[in-house]
């Protein structure tokens, strides 16, 4: 078993689920390196003890540049806000680590150029956590794409829709809600959850064309958490955005932190001349697919339950019938990266492949912004 | 066109279902006989009168006896509480009538074989009102079990949940609620709910040879709607029971009407070696299939919409995608019936096929009562 | 009981809708007026007396104008393809004829000016059938909506999604397919199917301030029915927009005949402060409600199965679980509209409101044909 | 951090579930108490070798003898096929070590007392992993009804189906198949899967009365695993029973191994005056509920997704609308079992309470037998 050593910059939810992957993705794959929790790094010392303690770190830092200047790492994990992706991710991939850096890749288009040419100039191992790819179902959606068995594309709609910022009291910026500080988040949903859905559909359906979009901020000021001052809120509650993509095929996406009675809901669809696809994150282990060559009396939409050995990733896991969840989706990601450096294969998305995302969103936010169509 | 002259016993629920069937159904089947609504009948003039001019009847009559003796009808249609269903019946075929009769077909099995001795010895048309044998999925069901899509059967189950007499305050007897006297109704759910179910059951499945049972009575005691007076409750709130079929399958069946949530959820399924069958009467457009031959990463549970003209009845109503309901039921037997005329095939189900349902209703009955297995 | 003697041009989907809806409105509600199916009209003459003797109208006629001279004609109803309604709805209200005209209204916004003038003119009862707002479900968001259950309002989305038109071997023009020929029909899917989603969303929430649009044609030509010639397709095989509701609230909307497995899929949700809605047509018989003022550790989407006494419309009808489906809607129109006849109440929608849809539609078109934002 | 140090026998299925949650209990719970995977034992040393690599476990042994004698092992998990439940239970029960047993308790009721008796008189922990209890969707109901807030309660059903035996070349005994074997599993559905059934009814519902049960062998003959010989099968592929629960309610139970198209369904529905619950495990994220006290127009089955910080151990997991899944329940029973250490309350369930599940599943299966209704 060969060690891999993570330096993990960063404590909070998404710390934890990626120190989950460390701690399982051995336990259910069969791999030859094994990641080891070197050090966890957060500017508070007793958080990051503690966040050290439950799961396992060997140590802790308090200042990210010492953590990239140790010996005994190999990876960079970046879990930081988003505008840090940037400085840490270069430093560490000049210092010849390698970079696991968390959605969306960075600010703008431009920093995540700037990015990408660090990490292919160093030559490390990078890549980005859209770990949607890797829900099963969404995984066996590719395949099928793959095989042909859609045939031409003409729809693929997707969105994200959540409602914790309906409150007019949830304040922005800190370390709960820094999703709602342009100044640490870049944008609203469309970082945050678009990057997602975008990021699948590229995945999926190729690349976008051009997108014409519209955002809105339904709550215009909000308390800052650190200052408690009331400052205007400049990020996007909404999005929404049609689109081309390259394959002729026409897109829709919205998201939003405002529908009511939609925490976490991710979906999307895709409408191909022989049969359609769609999937939804609160039903994650469902694949609906309608296949058009089915006799026509008994042709409908199927509910197609992914827990069988022979779906995506499913045979690591226990027996038909029973579910995991969304947490497995960073365990599927860690142990992908790990056989990844046995087989010599990049790991998918890189840096470079996420920047596409990043080109998109900053369409999606120029078109809203000039309320006119933008090519990407 | 060939008139076929109908005089119906009763204006309830029933009599409503039935009128419409006979309204409707030459707008949209292509047949040689149209009903026409030559006379209703019930002991209250007045409302045989309102009835009559809501539905387009051409007169009234207040004594089903004098109904019979009409030259002008053809055919009595039987819409009474299951008390009179034989008396009414059997007069009717000795006056060399069609008799179509609201189900179960009697109070129990032997007089049930004086009805179908009846209309047999008369030589008189008859059938027996089990609509949901004409639910257009329901119909395909039967289609596809007929194709032998589903090999051999392992498991027939089905239930009928409603949750109306909760309230104890609801009464018993009287126009509304003579379900709930046993004088009138002979049984509870059992003959109400059941029926239907063992109908569907015996026709998709074959018949029945032995069953186990249990009744409950949960509220004891109701008042009468006719005399006020508070008395025990005698029929069956509730009966569940298990059962072998001839062809080895096993059964399940239950209804009661004290399944908080439920209107009128009828559903079965049908476990097959290669395939599945379920249906539910609250969402009746929908046929769920399982077929075991899919390719395993797709394989799942299809919803079929049944709505294309390629489906039984279809054809005659709307364009892919928009629904018809409940009352269809009965137009769909009506327009099967008046077919049955033109060929000269018998109409089912006929008195004599809705006699199993009686003889396993009693074995049920008396399964319960004796707490033993009791043969059909 | 007053007689509506009813002049039909058109005999067909929406002449059969509309039949039926005449042949019904009387059983099942009370009312003073009652249709009698005087005439219908259609150039081919064989086709006209074979609807006739299927409905029971007791006249026919071939060319329109006989039938709006006729002096036992109350109302004339518009069943025809788009590009007649403008000129025999002005000749009927220039008679003295109520209208009723199939929507669209017209083929444009100018048109439907003139008809609107026409009506208001000649002060005669008009309306427009937009039936989906008489699903008993879609009458109750209404209801609940007015109450002020969902409080402030975020977001609306709507499509209408088919699949109809895939296979490149479906005509355009004649009898079935006049809808893909743009002679005919005006435009694709934006007049065919997006106005029903306009109405509702206007009818529901409110008016559309601006719209940002895009339309597709997927088969660029297809065979003409008549003529056998094959000529390039002018209609909008998809259309998507996006929009701002005068309330601020942001609305999307999407409507294509190339969603592989969609029958006819209309679908909205509205996401309100306090509460969220969303319905289905494929499920018409059931509301989605969400309420955030549940007790949280119970709340979530509640599938309120709509078929009890209390709910819009379904009193008429037969017992709690039993569904009604399509074609209901149409009858409760008839009955809404004889109804208003009784009161003076206006029925809606009116050619007036109905034009607002018309012009969201132009809007939309000329979004789509621009690539740019338009005012409504 | 105080170790508790445990020895495990088995490696199987039970293995894997079990070692997750002693690896992941206290990554999410904050506990005094850390498991320490001191040994695992299994005859065959290289699979046990390979067992402990993938889970860390520090040693292994091959004699349970062994295992039990150590002085280094606090507690013993029983993970072996049913027939070794009873001597390693006792044993470790007199070596003073705790024990944690796989369900079912025992073969039968009588061994079940012993194993009672062993571990009563040892003063040791206990508790059998019937580990359901733990879903988050079915904690909830339990302090649903807790609260009182369904009433008197009138049905209880619940089924377990499956669908992995239908093939006839299944064999039965050995490792991956021991439970089609009479000898290693006692029983087939009953103790397998309605055992599940059974324990969850009574804790949420009370103790079960009486019963009448069916069962049926579908496939009467399968080759054994190891000697490779045709012989006769003795378990039940299939078992229905229906039920009195001393609160007067009636109880409906099936559980089979070929219901095509189901492959781990466990349901479970309850009905009361005032509200009802229904819960499975292919969706074991969302809890359906129904409230007859909500408003009638907007009254319907709610789905709750459970996956809020308010619901039963969500709190201790990601955020609002992120699933987890099936393996949880082990951590949630790990987690419980290590928190009753530190507060001295004893575990449920108990050998003791497991054994009242034993004692209707000996009652239904001797109800089965001799064809008659068994008290418990």
């Amino acid at each position: 078993m060969k060690p891999l050593n993570i330096g993990m910059v960063g404590y909070g939810f998404m710390g934890r689920t990626h120190s989950n992957g460390y701690c399982q993705a051995n336990h259910f794959f069969d791999l030859e390196y094994k990641p080891v929790l070197k050090a966890v790094c957060a500017r508070n010392k007793d958080k990051a003890q503690s966040f050290a303690d439950q799961w396992g770190y060997e140590s802790v830092e308090t200042d990210w540049r010492e953590l990239i200047k140790r010996d005994d790492i190999d990876a960079i994990d970046v879990c930081t806000p988003n505008n840090l992706h940037k400085e840490i991710s270069i430093a560490a991939a000049e210092a010849g680590k390698m970079v696991l850096c968390e959605k969306p890749l960075a600010m703008n288009t431009a920093d995540g150029e700037e990015m990408c040419q660090a990490v292919e100039k160093a030559g490390v191992a990078n890549m980005v956590w859209y770990n949607y790819r890797r829900v099963p179902a969404v995984t066996l959606a590719k395949q099928l794409i793959d095989e042909g068995r859609l045939g031409r594309i003409f729809h693929y709609r997707a969105n994200f829709l959540q409602d914790w910022t309906i409150n007019a009291d949830v304040p922005q910026g800190g370390a709960a809600t820094w999703r709602l500080d342009a100044e640490a988040a870049g944008s609203g949903v469309t970082g945050d959850l678009l990057a997602h859905c975008i990021d699948t559909a590229i995945w999926l359906n190729g690349s976008i064309s051009d997108v014409s979009a519209m955002t809105e901020t339904f709550v215009k000021e909000r308390t800052h958490a650190e200052t408690g001052e009331k400052k205007p809120v400049k990020i996007d509650d909404a999005c929404l955005f049609h689109c081309h993509f390259d394959n002729g095929s026409l897109g829709l996406f919205e998201s939003t932190r405002y529908a009511r009675g939609h925490k976490a809901l991710y979906t999307f669809e895709i409408n191909g001349e022989n049969a359609s696809i769609r999937w939804d994150l609160h039903d994650l282990h469902r694949l609906e697919y309608f296949d058009y060559s089915d006799d026509s009396i008994v042709r409908g939409w199927r509910s197609v339950h992914i827990s069988d050995g022979d779906m995506p990733y499913m045979g690591n896991w226990w027996v038909p019938g029973l579910n995991i969840g969304y947490e497995h989706t960073f365990i599927h990601q860690v142990a992908d990266f790990l056989k990844s450096l046995e087989t010599g294969d990049p790991i998918e998305p890189s840096f470079r492949s996420a920047l596409e995302t990043q080109r998109v969103c900053d369409a999606v936010l120029a078109s809203a912004d000039e309320r006119a169509w933008k090519n990407v």
